[in-house]
Order: C-alpha cells, then sequence, then structure tokens
C-alpha cells in the first residue's frame, strides 16, 4: 500500500509538478496516478478541471494543464494492475492541513491525549472509542452536557461523528457542514466527508486503520440498537469487538468538573385545544396496536413521542419542547422516567388523570430487568431505543428463559402466573415505534394551530423583513448574528412565541453556502447589499412549529444568481404543485425539485423535504423527500413537509427556499386506479423576493404560482401587519407581469 | 368463511338490489358488505361510482343510487368483528363468468381433466402444476412448442402463470392483458389481475387453496434458479413441497402429436460492422471479468447474451434473431450446446475462428454434472440459469465435495489434480451475469446501426401512415390486422428487414384501451375514423432493432382525447428532455412521465420505458425507468430505453407516444460534485399527429419540442421518400403556432 500525499487543493498547481511531487513522496514506483473529483466547490475556481480516471505515468502526464492532482479519500483505492501495487488516495483534509510532510496527528490535542489515556484504564481497556452526536434518545437537538462529539472534536455542526483511535482522530460529517467542519476541525483531526464518493465510513475506516482483533469501545447509551448491532456486524469482519462501556462515558470523565448538569426545567401540559386527542386516547390506540402485536409493554424513548403521546411539552434542549424521560406503556400501568424536579403541580394533576405514574429517570434500567423477569413481551424500536436498553433486555431474558427451561427457578415463573402474565417467558418485539406514524399524521386541531402559529410567525417575518431592509438602505451595519437577534426579538412579540425551533442560520454572501452555517458573533459577516442573504429559521409557539427559509439580495443581483435562484424557485414550485397517487413515497418526488437545476448541471447536497412535529420537534420521521431513495414510506394525508430545495456555490452564495406544507386530498375529475390523489397544501406565507426572478425562465403557470402566493400572504397577513411592515408587505405582493 | 357472489359487472345495477341478491346468494347471514374499486374502467361508466367503504347491512343500504356492488378479489379480506364472521368476496372475473351460481369450475375442460389425470400418475404425484409462460432461457418469445401456458390457458398474452389444482385453475397476469385475458379465459378459469390491490401471488393462492403439506410440481427448466427457490420459501410456509419434474414437461405430454416440433432453423453471423466488437474480445473481457469473481467457469443462458456473445444471430422464435442455446466459457475453452443442423458453414467458420466448440443442446446436463466432479467454480446467473441446471450442479456439488471429504473416489481426485484444476472442490458463484451489463451498454457500431435502422424504419412508418390516412378518406375499411400486415408489407421493404421485433398491437377505439392487445383476423375491429388508433409496432434489421408507438386519430378527437393525449405527450416530452446526474436509477425518472396525468387523476399500468438490444431482443435489461422503484440500476451513457407513457379509458380509447432513447452526455455549464450529466437522444424519428394536441395545455417549451422534432424528422427521413409518402411527411411536420 503505497500512500500519496498531495499538493493543498488550494495550490492548484498543473498536473504535472503535482504528480512529480506526488510520485517523488511515494516511497515506491507508480504505475499510475489517479485523480477524482469529489470536491465540487472547486468546479467553480476559474480555469480549473478535475478528471475523474487514471492517467498513466508511464506514458507520461496528458492532463490538460491547469489540472490539479487530487487523491481524494483513504477508500479511494484502485488496483494498479500492471505493477501489482495498490495506490491509496489521502482524505484532502489530511491534504489541506498537512500539505507535503509525513502524518503528525494527535500531538498537539489535550483532550485527545486524556481520552487516550483512559483507553488502558483497566476497567476500560479498548483501542478505540467512538462519539456520536446522540444523547439517550437519539435525539436532534441536546442537552449541552451530552454534547461530548462537539466537546472532544470542537465541530459544533448538528451531525457528525467523532472516532478516536491511539493514533489517529476522524471526524464525519454530511454536506451540510463539510465547510463548517473544515474551519472548526484542528489538525489533529481527519476530516471524513460522508456521501462523497469513495469516503469510508466509520467502521469501515475502523477496519482499515486497526489492526484485526481490537476492542472498540462505545457508550451503549448513545447508539440505537440498530447502529450498535449494525457496527458490531461491521467491526467484526477484522474480528474487533464492540465493548459497551455501560458505566462512565469517557468523554464525561476528561471534561470533569466544567461538564454542564444536566437540565432539570419544569414541564407543562399541552393544551388539548392544540393537542386534538386527549391522553387516554393516544394511549388506548397505542394499547390496541400494542395488542394486535402480540406485545404487553412497550417503551418510548423518542422525546418527541413521549411529549406528543402525554400531550406534554418540556424545555431541557434548545428548540424543541421535550423533557428527558422514557416511558414505558403497559397493559394496565404506565411508567414515566423522569427527574421529579421537572414535574409541576399542573402536570402532575394532569398525569394522574391519565393514569401515568412517575420514576426516577435512572430507574429505567432496572426496570428493564424486572420486565424481563415478569415475562413481558416488550415493544422495543430498535432504531430509537438506545442499545444499553436492549442490550441488557435481551440479557435478562435470555437468564429468564435460560433459568425456566433449567427448571430452575420454579417460584419465579410460579409467581409470574399468579400475577395473570402468560408463562412462556419475556421476549422482545423489534418493530418501528407506532407512536411515530400516529405523531407523524396531524388531527384536525394539530393542523389549525400550525395554520394559526405560521401566519403569526409569517407577521413577525414580515415586521423583520421590512425593518432590516430599512436599516440596510441607510447603510446601517448588521451582522449575522445581529440580524438573527433581531428576528427572534420581532418572534418574541407574537403571541404563544416559546423559542426557535433550530439555531438561525443567518449566511450572507459565501457563508450562505455553508448549508447549516451557525454564524459566531466574534467571527460572522456584516449583511450588505453586495451579495444574496440566506436566513433560515423557526419558531416554537405553543401551537405550532415553523422553519421558514427565504433567500435575498438587498441590491443588484447578478445574473447568475437570479438564474440559479430562478431554478430553485421552479423545484419549489414543482414539489408546490405536486399532485400524486396515495401510496407515493416521497423520494418520487424529489426529482421533480432538482429537475431545473439538472438542467444546467447544479445540484444540492440535502434532501428536499423532512417531517414537521406540530409544536414539536421541527425535523421528525418517518417521511422524507430525498434523493436518498430507501424511504419508501408514503406520504399522507395530514402529514407535514417541507419544501426546500436550494443551490450553494462554494466560497459565493447560498440560496434556499422553504415553505412547510401538509399532505391533502385533492379532487380531481378522474381517479384512475380507484384510488385518492394527493397533493399539497402551504402553511408558509412570507413573500418570496420578486427581484430574484428570471422571467425568462418561468412558464406561464409559474408565474402564476408566484403572484397568486403574493395575493394570499397579503390577503392572510397583512391584517396582523400596520406602518412600514404592512407596506413593505404590499411592496413585497405585487403580482408580477405576464406577457 | 363466506364466499360472496355477485352480479356481472356490465350489469351495473343499483346497488340495493346487487347487495340484496348477493346477501341471498351467501351460504349464512352477513353483518356487512365490503365495496371496494380496483376496477378504474368502470370510473368511467357514466353516472358510476364506487364505494372504497363498508356499508353496514344492519343499517340497511345507505349508498346512493346508481352504485354498483363489486367484490374484486380472493384476497380482499375484511374481519366482520361485530359478528365473528369474515367476508370474503371472488374475483371479478368469476363474477363475470359465473353471475349467480355456485362453483362450478373445471368440469368442461378436456386438458384441465387430462393434466389432472396425470397428477396421481405414480412417477408424477402432485397436488398441483404451476406452468409460466417461459421456456428454459426465460425467454420472452419462445418458440410455438414451448407455449405451454397458453395451450393449457387458452390466454395468449407475453406473460402470465398458470397455476392448476386438483380443484382450480388460475391465471394470473399483469395490467396490460387484464381484458385479453377477461376474454380468453374459459370460465373454468380463475383471472388473478397481478398488481391489483389485494390479489394473492401464485403461492399465497396455493397456501390459501391447498391444504398443508401438498406436493407442488414444476418443470424445472421453466423457472429461474431464483424463482423457484422463492416459490420454494413461499410454500413451504404452508409446509408444501416444490417438486421438480425434470424429465417430463406434463402440458407436453397431453399436448402430445399435435405439440409443433422444436426450431431448427439456420444461424448467421451478426456482421462485425454491426457488432463492433469481435468474439474474442467479448470473450477476453468475460474472462477477466470471471477471473475477477473468482471462477473458471460461466454459464451463459440468455438467449440473446449467447447471440452478443457469440455475434451471431437466429431465427428460432417470432420477433428475436436468436437460438436456442447455451454457452459454457471456461477459461480455455468454449462450448457452445445447441441443435447441429443449425449451424452453416459460415457459423461453423467463424465459432472455428473464436475458438467455439460445438455440443448438442441436450448435452447440457452432463456437462453440468462434468464441470462438478472436474471443480469448476462455476458463475451461474441464479436470475436467468434455471432450476434444471443450477439445482444439478448443486447436488454434483455437495456428492464430489462429500466424497472428496471421506477420501473416497481418490481417483477422481487426482485426475483433476491432472488437469491442473485447484482440488479445493467445485462451488458456484451466484451473481448477476456480465454480460447483461456489457451487452446494455452500446458500441460506437452499434449505436450507428440502431440510428440507420430507426431512419429506415421511420420511411417505412411514413409511407405506411401516408397509406392508411389515404384509404381512410376513401373510406375504404381494413380491420386491425389488414392495418398491420400493410405496415409489414412496408417495412419489408426496407434494405436488411427481417422481422417485426414483437407482435404489431393494432388497436382502434376501445382496443387501443388492452395495453398489449392482439389483434385477431376473425373478430378485430376496422379501423374508422370515430376513435383513436393505436399502433406499437417494431422490426428487427440486420443492424438494429426499432419499437415506436404512434396514436393518431383520422376524424375529430373529442376534447377528452385531446386533454388525454396532450399530457401524455407532455410525460413524454419531459423524459425526452430529462437531463439527470451520473448514478441516476431510471426509476427516479419515472414521475416526469406521469406528472401531467396525475394532474388531473390519470395514471397508466406499465412501466415508462424498457432497455432495447441492437439488433437484439425488444425488450432487454438491467436498466428500466418504471414505478417500481426497486432496480437501482443507473443509466448508463449508451444505453437505449424507450420512453413510452400512455393513457388507457377501458372500453374507450388508448394512447400511447413510444420513442427510442440512447443515453448520452450531456454538455452542460456546470458540473456540480464534479460528475457527468446524462441526457436522451432519439432514435426515432415519426411524426406525432399535431391534430391531436390541445395546445393551451402545452408550455413554450413544449411547442417548441413538438416543432424542433418535427423539423428534424423531415430533414432525416424526407430524402428517403417521394410522392405521397413525402407529401404526407411534409404535412405532418409543419410547425405548431407559438402564439
Amino acid at each position: 500500500m503505497i500512500v500519496l500525499q498531495a499538493k493543498p487543493l488550494s495550490a492548484l498547481l498543473p498536473v504535472r509538478s503535482a504528480a512529480m511531487e506526488a510520485a517523488a513522496a511515494a516511497a515506491s514506483p507508480l504505475s499510475a496516478l489517479f485523480f477524482c473529483s469529489p470536491f465540487s466547490h472547486l468546479r467553480s475556481a476559474p480555469g480549473f478541471r478535475l478528471l475523474a480516471l487514471s492517467l498513466p505515468l508511464a506514458d507520461g502526464l496528458r492532463a490538460p494543464s491547469g489540472t490539479a492532482l487530487l487523491l481524494p479519500s483513504r477508500r479511494f483505492c484502485v488496483s494498479a494492475r500492471s505493477s501489482g501495487d495498490q495506490i491509496v488516495a489521502r482524505p484532502s483534509s489530511e491534504m489541506r492541513k498537512n500539505p507535503f510532510g509525513g502524518c503528525d496527528r494527535g500531538a498537539g490535542d489535550e483532550k485527545l491525549r486524556a481520552l487516550r489515556e483512559l483507553f488502558s484504564r483497566p476497567d476500560v481497556g479498548i483501542d478505540a472509542y467512538i462519539i456520536p452526536s446522540q444523547d439517550a434518545h437519539q435525539s436532534e437537538f441536546i442537552a449541552e452536557c451530552f454534547m461530548r462529539r462537539a466537546y472532544i472534536s470542537g465541530f459544533t455542526g448538528s451531525a457528525g461523528t467523532a472516532v478516536v483511535t491511539k493514533e489517529n482522530a476522524a471526524l464525519w460529517t454530511d454536506g451540510r457542514y463539510f465547510l463548517q467542519a473544515e474551519k472548526q476541525l484542528s489538525r489533529d483531526w481527519i476530516l471524513m466527508r460522508s456521501g462523497n464518493h469513495g469516503v469510508p465510513t466509520t467502521s469501515e475506516w475502523l477496519n482499515d486503520v486497526l489492526a484485526p482483533g481490537c476492542r472498540i469501545g462505545i457508550d451503549p447509551f448513545l447508539f440505537s440498537s440498530n447502529a450498535a448491532e449494525e457496527l458490531k456486524d461491521e467491526i467484526s469482519k477484522k474480528d474487533h469487538e464492540l465493548v459497551f462501556l455501560y458505566d462512565f462515558n469517557l468523554i464525561d470523565e476528561i471534561w470533569g468538573e466544567s461538564r454542564p448538569k444536566p437540565p432539570i426545567n419544569p414541564t407543562r401540559v399541552h393544551d388539548i385545544k392544540y393537542a386534538g386527542v386527549d391522553v387516554s386516547s393516544k394511549l388506548f390506540s397505542l394499547r390496541s396496536e400494542l395488542i394486535e402485536a402480540g406485545g404487553s409493554a412497550i417503551i418510548i424513548s423518542m422525546l418527541d413521542e413521549v411529549a406528543w403521546l402525554l400531550n406534554m411539552r418540556g424545555n431541557d434542549v434548545p428548540n424543541s419542547p421535550v423533557f428527558y424521560s422514557y416511558l414505558l406503556v403497559e397493559m394496565k400501568r404506565v411508567k414515566l422516567f423522569i427527574d421529579n424536579t421537572k414535574i409541576t403541580m399542573e402536570v402532575k394533576d394532569h398525569l394522574t388523570n391519565a393514569g401515568v405514574e412517575l420514576r426516577p429517570y435512572e430507574g429505567i434500567l432496572p426496570e428493564i430487568e424486572r420486565l424481563a423477569a415478569s415475562g413481558a413481551k416488550l415493544w422495543l424500536d430498535p432504531s430509537s431505543v438506545n442499545a444499553a436498553i436492549v442490550s441488557i433486555f435481551k440479557s435478562a431474558c435470555d437468564k429468564h428463559n435460560r433459568k425456566t427451561r433449567k427448571g430452575e427457578n420454579k417460584e419465579v415463573v410460579a409467581s409470574i402466573k399468579n400475577q395473570d402474565i402468560q408463562a412462556e417467558g419475556p421476549f422482545g418485539l423489534y418493530k418501528v415505534s407506532p407512536v411515530t406514524m400516529a405523531k407523524a399524521v396531524k388531527n384536525r386541531a394539530e393542523i389549525e394551530g400550525m395554520h394559526n402559529s405560521h401566519i403569526r410567525d409569517a407577521a413577525a417575518l414580515a415586521e423583520f423583513w421590512a425593518w432590516l431592509e430599512e436599516e440596510i438602505s441607510k447603510n446601517i451595519a448588521y451582522t449575522e448574528v445581529e440580524v438573527a437577534d433581531k428576528l427572534l426579538e420581532f418572534r418574541k412579540k407574537q403571541p404563544g412565541f416559546l423559542d426557535t425551533s433550530f439555531d438561525t442560520i443567518s449566511g450572507y454572501g459565501a457563508n450562505g453556502a455553508i448549508i447549516h452555517y451557525n454564524p459566531n458573533s466574534e467571527s460572522c459577516s456584516v449583511v450588505g447589499d453586495k451579495n444574496l442573504f440566506l436566513l433560515d429559521s423557526g419558531g416554537q409557539y405553543v401551537d405550532g412549529t415553523t422553519d421558514i427559509t427565504r433567500t435575498v439580495h438587498f441590491g443588484e443581483p447578478s445574473l447568475r444568481q437570479k438564474e440559479c435562484f430562478t431554478r430553485v424557485l421552479q423545484g419549489h414550485i414543482a414539489i408546490d404543485q405536486a399532485i400524486f397517487p396515495e401510496g407515493t413515497p416521497g423520494f418520487v418526488l424529489d426529482i421533480l425539485a432538482r429537475s431545473p437545476l439538472w438542467k444546467i448541471g447544479l445540484d444540492y447536497r440535502h434532501g428536499t423535504g423532512h417531517g414537521v412535529g406540530a409544536a414539536l420537534n421541527v425535523h421528525e420521521g418517518p417521511q422524507s423527500i430525498s434523493f436518498r431513495y430507501g424511504n419508501m414510506t408514503a406520504l399522507q394525508k395530514g402529514m407535514i413537509v417541507s419544501n426546500e430545495p436550494g443551490y450553494y456555490e462554494d466560497n459565493s452564495f447560498g440560496i434556499r427556499i422553504e415553505n412547510l406544507l401538509i399532505v391533502k386530498d385533492v379532487e380531481l375529475p378522474n381517479y384512475y386506479g380507484g384510488i385518492g390523489y394527493l397533493g399539497f397544501e402551504k402553511l408558509t406565507f412570507v413573500p418570496i423576493q420578486n427581484k430574484l426572478v428570471d422571467l425568462s425562465l418561468l412558464s406561464h403557470a409559474e408565474i402564476n404560482w408566484l403572484n397568486d402566493y403574493h395575493a394570499q400572504v397579503w390577503e392572510k397577513v397583512s391584517p396582523m401587519l400596520d406602518g412600514g411592515a404592512r407596506e413593505w408587505l404590499w411592496n413585497n405582493t405585487r403580482p408580477l407581469p405576464q406577457d
């Protein structure tokens, strides 16, 4: 195996010299050099071209001048058959950080050093440790005390996995965060760009860098059972063992005293006028499904599922009104595992009325063992319930069933019989939580709450945009963070506002190209009138959850920007107007959003739509609209999805246009196949900047869509506004001319 | 279980009387009647509505008048929990055939009686027999002697499976053939509409109608290994055993003397100027893949793969230039298993040059046993190689490996060693044939041949359409069959024409709604000027294969027909103009074709595109464009696909517009992601009838597409024409007005 080093990406050297240097750096003769290009942002560098194939060294280098040598990833292995050697390219992040020399990883990082020291402690004894982003509930937004991956790596994006071996430290994240991770990771870290061609998965990489037979540690609370099983299978290919460290989290150990305390914020009752269905009815439906599945109990571990099922809300994490807890529903009892200090008197009454008992949060593992011992048929969603719970339950079942088979411990069996539970022994039902779908399909009250909160949110946004346009016209400088803070002020004025629904993405110019940009008050840009400004934000209201992106230009957009914006808008309109038969999975629609961009060779590296909770998580399943074709969940009447195509020109600008939509039945002149057809109804009513539209690209129907939309925005939102904001709304909802 | 009988579909009785009669016919009291509507063609019957849900009988029937009672399928089971009974509806085909009485299946059918008598013969001993459409090579078009399913059932469509038990006979076919099968099946047969909601698969049905533990017989040559394994797994759920009857086919036994003889038509060499790559190069590539996969030999069983690999063509089946044979490629030898009488001197020389040896067709099973005995690592594509071959190979491997392990038969092992084959024992490599992809991606010569043959085919079609339009304007009556025959005459005049590439679908009016309609000269319609005429046809030429559908109206189309045609055309244009990144599977594009129809609640029950061979099978894999989302094969440069959206209004008219397309690289201003983008290039150049276009539905871009296309048709095809045909082409390629 020859590991090549290459020029930094920024150098853009001609291929000949770059290849020669790479060849010189290699330890043995090369028969060929391999070039490929997962680095699309370089496409836009002027005069720069990438080659997708190999160049034979023997024949000399025949690449066009201006071609750069790129050796993208460890996994981009190509057999150079003529020589029998194998050439392995290194990740580009390493090239950038460490242009010409050898490896000097890990030396400078105190946290990594401390972590690696723990590896050899007798009660640890591991060769690598995997630090995911998750808390014990697979939450997207987590309390600060659980932000272990950010603590160890310095990368603060919402998605990512850190893996630390005795020699290496690598961080995986997806296309939304490539630029952010490049900025935040120290040189001790290798950035792994998930989804790029040839980038290995964490387990592939571990199998690659570790000698066979290593012990790889995880905190089993932080992995879903499925994720842990998959990891175990993958690493077993190299005879590695997955070690569950139940009793301590290694990051917490090195974090020590400075680690924040777990949250103990009070919970509240989610009013029935917003929830629509009372807890008893929800529990009745859940138990019906449980009976149907042959179960006697179910563990609900997703925080939004607990909140939805109990018509409760909390305040433990940013952006989502949830509270740390587990819920156990048995046929006759319901137990909520939660820190008691979070329970107000109102909540206590509410829970008592619904027959819900309280248990300490930490009581969950002993309860799981008790369930197994009592012969429970326990429904566990292995995609959300953590590996600690599932693993403990399985062990307890094995123990119990072994005892029963051996004829030992007959008293236990007898006592189970007395409890009127079938004595065949406990088992697990590993299926998707039935709450996931029940929660996704909104009832009438939830839809009404979503409508109402979106109109108030739209009023706040109209006030905000009117304010910002005015300030910028007066040449007053606001940073991205100040702008986001001001938006929060406007939202706070709206009745029922509680919190943002995610960290506001306020990205001016090149920052807009960082898909999940999180501006930092020290280093962020000033919002001006020379480039596009992308603003993706949302609010948590007592009755609903919003998520909206608008992209605007306060000066003169370039033709390029107008073309890209218009194509993103065309994709947005195509999704909005889609009509499709019942049973259609969301991914089928995805191409509608991308087609206008594909026509000129553009695309975007994120899904087109995600589910949204009603006064709950801003991202929820099971539905999605994505270019990942695996999610077969059909879109159903009452589901909410975002519609957010985009385009990102790295180091230049970003565009995204996002509304939320409700899936609805549509009335049509025909119903071929005797089935219903579905379409979308908009929830979001905020102007889309006409200035950015290239009218020559739009069809009549598309122009009509935009004009109709703006007429609706005016009609619905203007009654909430006065003064400058009303004037702004009037000006920004005028119809575009139809030729 | 209560089996309900209902009124014939054609009666369209009010629900009350129909339901009362059904209730009266039922053997025990009913608590509810269930209505549902997979019969979309009834949607279009005036004044007719279907209910999707249940009507409680106890409360009286509250359905609107004009509603018909429909009890669609055996599988449409609904638990009527209040009474504890289960109501099972019967397939509509039974209702139609057998309106009011009890079951009287099987009594009148002599063939079924004869077949069932064989079941109990000592060397047979089965309870059911499955008769698929296939020959031993999974061919779509098969020699007459292999048309066993058509012989036993009377249903002559290309796709279908017959299953005969001692008591029942059922035939499965898909949406293309529902109407045809209804016409052709006798009352002894149950029609199973595959793909309709609630219709069981063959194995589900067998598990349902047979008592557990039955023996279900098949001819193992007629099932792919995968299909047989799947069947075995499915029926094992009810403890049924799958019995391979190697030595005789039961249908052949009852067919007896009247069964046609297997074909012995001469083969020919496919000229290198059309093939593009010589046999030695193809074998070299194949052997490279074989080595890579760790194999020492490969069986090629698909007839088009053998023909493609050997640059040979034959004439054994209608529509495809293939010849019955198997090919065995070892590292140093190639053996073609074929009836020697098919080998001309020219072919003999060609094969000798390529080092191909000849073996009798029947020699394949002994050869398979020899391969196992010699320790071969044999690549078998289980999706195409039949269960007889795979099963024999597996048994032979087991036998050999068992012997070797036991230390017996050392001479055999020694002799194998002498043959310089690794002595570890034989095994099977079960993977998709590497020839499938090699054949799908056309080389330059193949593409040129396809282009050239399409232009000649277009000339023949222009002459044909000019002739037909003229005859109809003179009120001369031609039947659908006569019209198809005339088209064949025009094609025959073109140089290099060999055969049709499939049975011409010539459907006037309501017949056009039968997706794979095969007109019968005794009963078919006269083509007139009162309705749409759909013509789907293709030619086999020495240099290429064509497949084209046009739909025309010789009089005044209705507004409905124009709207439907225009929406089909919009879907056709959307596919034609699609641009998509490399790596995109065909199914992703499918929605582009359906969207314009979905907008008004219409759809079509077939895929949008299939692969097409170059002077080979008109249907080939692995790519497709389909609403079935399972085929992950990415479209690749050089692949050919059809573009054929349609719409079928049962009992009224059918519309389909089909061109063939080549996947090509497209030049774009951007290459986001650093990857290539693909699009399509048209092969087919025949006018689309402007008269049927509702201009008000089309965008400027769509009108431009049609005008551009017609300009290209004129440019490419007019030089081949003179007289009336040239005039017709001129008239039919004039641009539509752009407002």
